[in-house]
């Protein structure tokens, strides 16, 4: 991304691509109040409400999950035409269009109300991904790096997809509707590691990096057993509750079923649970999401 | 309460007041599946979901929050008839009718998006109420007693006062929508230590009580400071956060404003805040509410 004198960097910040998540709704008003905190030597930074309509609505979306209808076969189908189809494509006009993006970067905000911390979660595994990772954890030890690499980026439905490059901060716990002091903290903190970055890489001033950064990986999605009418079976098991990122081994407890019994995790190596009990998900009745930890390669700046 | 041999106390279980209040709601699935684990000698215990339309819906209410509508002014109004307006009136004649009840016990099941842990809410501190927060408390050490008598118990609009007695079980944190095994597991004890005490209280075998029992008393809610158009100044600070029950002192920070100032508790004592950030208050923009705490005294069995 380095470019020439006075040619700026195009970033867009979203928040409220759900509308309960707080946190990136509320910076975004602080952040129109006063430019100066997200204003960056040679980006030119915008901020986007992503589903206002939600928001007002107190919910999470109003049709369908807006942050997965940005796959380039929803974006360019006509046809799909609910509140939040619409709105994806309106937004890909805004800052997209996919493939072909007027924007360098998305940064995309959310809240879990899993024990995640704050995390930065990669689409894609490019030298400039690594780098970005290794600049923010080496500032924030906290943070944690998650990879979602299972596909290649621009076939997800994320929303930050619409951009050439997008991340999305991840900060957790919070419960829906609810503002945490600490958590808007760590969101703040996180984004502006990342214009920082963003900054300093353009103008080829990236301080030395470290040769590797810790980071997860996603592998899949576990869900609750069902009944045959469809009701869980299982509740996750307390000796996960609020352990995200901490190791699962093969034969620990993973469900624990109304009728008494303990389900074990089948895996056959370590792996680490996250989004564990995420509220958002209980429609589709996922129990947590699946990591394997890996080493990500940092190539020199 | 003492009755008669072959006399039974009836007392009513309910779940689900709060349609995304999941734990009261899964054990009244499992006791209809296996009653025996609420059955006690002497008393005839019966189940009732509060509010299942609500829950199909994923949301605490449709219309209006049911758990306030049980004042008596509102159960004789039969011009108030939305949903819960509706579903209230019909509980009453179920349970009560409040004021001259057909049910002793009404025992009202809830959590909360706060860390309360296991809280047992007494609307009246009659020796009843005081041997059974006794009875409770000795025998789950981590249970907390909160006292709301700001007002006579057949004033509040509680579900819970349809009984002739009632208190409610508030158990947290669990965020809306998701089920918590630890949280489900104290839920299920407090709830089946009260059923102990009804039964041991109506046969006269209550065993020696302590003298007192610290409690909490309800005294007031705290409320964001809102701007011209209604909307929030300030988060709660992040030192009250997770610290339910923890006291807060005069001059102690309360309110972190979203212009980098802080606000402090300007009380003229110590106080106990609770419900901190309770998700289900942000449309009144409750911060959290304060409470003192007490020795509650204990008459002799």
């Amino acid at each position: 991304m380095h470019l020439g004198v006075g040619v700026s960097i195009k970033v867009a910040i979203v928040g409220g691509t759900h509308g309960n998540e707080l946190s990136g709704i509320q910076l975004l008003k602080q952040w129109q109040a006063d430019a100066s905190v997200i204003e960056r030597p040679g980006l030119s930074v915008t901020t986007l409400f992503g589903n206002p309509s939600a928001h007002q609505a107190n919910r999470r979306y109003l049709d369908v999950d807006l942050n997965r209808q940005f796959a380039p076969e929803l974006l360019t189908d006509a046809s799909l035409g609910n509140y939040e189809q619409n709105r994806a494509k309106v937004i890909n006009g805004l800052l997209g269009p996919k493939g072909a993006s007027q924007t360098d970067l998305v940064i995309d905000l959310h809240n879990t109300t899993s024990n995640m911390g704050p995390t930065l979660i990669l689409v894609d595994t490019t030298p400039w991904d690594s780098q970005l990772a290794a600049f923010v954890k080496s500032r924030m030890p906290e943070a944690v790096i998650l990879v979602e690499d299972a596909k290649p980026a621009h076939e997800w439905g994320y929303l930050c997809t619409v951009g050439k490059r997008g991340v999305m901060v991840e900060v957790g716990p919070q419960s829906q509707s609810v503002l945490r002091h600490d958590i808007l903290e760590e969101m703040a903190m996180m984004t502006g590691l990342i214009l920082d970055f963003v900054a300093l890489e353009a103008q080829g001033e990236l301080p030395p990096l470290p040769q590797s950064v810790e980071a997860y990986r996603f592998l899949d999605t576990r869900y609750l057993p069902l009944d045959a009418q469809g009701e869980p079976l299982a509740m996750v098991h307390k000796s996960l509750e609020q352990n995200d990122f901490t190791e699962l081994k093969p034969g620990e407890p993973m469900f624990q079923y109304f009728d008494g019994t303990v389900g074990v995790f089948d895996g056959d190596r370590p792996l680490y649970p996250h989004f564990i009990n995420e509220a958002a998900y209980y429609d589709s009745h996922a129990a947590f999401s699946l990591a394997e930890k890996l080493e990500l390669m940092v190539p020199k700046a």
